[in-house]
């Protein structure tokens, strides 16, 4: 339905959030090399709990050779601070690329500016600065999901206590 | 501008997390307890970076002592996956109490059918069955301030190098 693509993440818990954020939503998760941590780190997994197998998963060796595959266009969103647009005010559409920086250091500033319009921001106010990485891509993607339910399959889930 | 709930909070990160969050949004964090940690315990801090200090934070001894003073009501609305009302078609105004249940048993089932009205579901599909309660937070108080962006201080970052 969507593509989530993290650039060089870094901590393995949030990956396995995400990965796990993916599989309810039928997400495709990319993750792009250098990563933080192993792949099969246990961390990632106990994030995803029992999730993380049903993961439709790519790995790319390095951000060029995401690009090359997947050139910038209006398809595509980059997460950063970075601008103005607000994130609620994009058009997503079924099959776009949402692309997300690392903890620690965003989304390369060239590739940026080559494509202001395709910026898009979570709004932050107050004393903060920043979000966790499994909350900002949530944010995001859930939103994708409101301006495109129709025909979304919402899982029914039987009237009993559950993990949440 | 919020107020977030969470009842019976069980991992110290997430709660974490979600302090963060509502930093970032001038909104109040309400825990009720039994809490699962300690609330001093160094991995709420962790998760909360250095924006815990800013927390507007209240802790209530327990459900029934939260209720008796902010009862159900069309200001209050409790996550769960017992419901069909989508959280997004919520009329979230400035000021409503948003409730969470803990990341193993949701909200006491004889509050959520006293108010099914009140009741909102963040929609999951396809393999998934559970989010992340922090990621469960951020869809939802996001998209209440979606609801109610008019007037909202966002702090404008200065172009250098970040976390996120």
């Amino acid at each position: 339905m969507f593509n989530i693509v993290l650039v060089e993440p870094q901590i393995p818990q949030n990956t396995g959030t995400i990965g796990r954020l993916c599989v309810n939503l039928g997400a495709t998760l990319h993750l792009i090399k250098p990563l933080g941590f192993d792949i099969d780190d246990k961390a990632v997994k106990r994030a995803g709990l029992d999730y993380w197998k049903h993961l439709d998963l790519v790995v790319w060796e390095s951000f060029e050779a995401f690009l090359k595959e997947h050139p910038i266009d209006e398809h595509s969103y980059m997460a950063t601070t970075k601008t103005d647009n607000l994130y609620f005010n994009a058009p997503f559409k079924k099959g776009d690329y949402i692309l997300f920086g690392s903890e620690t250091k965003g989304i390369d500033e060239k590739v940026l500016l080559a494509h202001p319009e395709q910026c898009i921001t979570i709004p932050m106010g107050g004393k903060g600065r920043s979000l966790n990485l499994g909350v900002s891509v949530g944010v995001v993607i859930y939103d994708a999901l409101r301006q495109n339910y129709e025909g979304f399959e919402k899982i029914t889930i039987p009237n009993t206590l559950k993990e949440s």
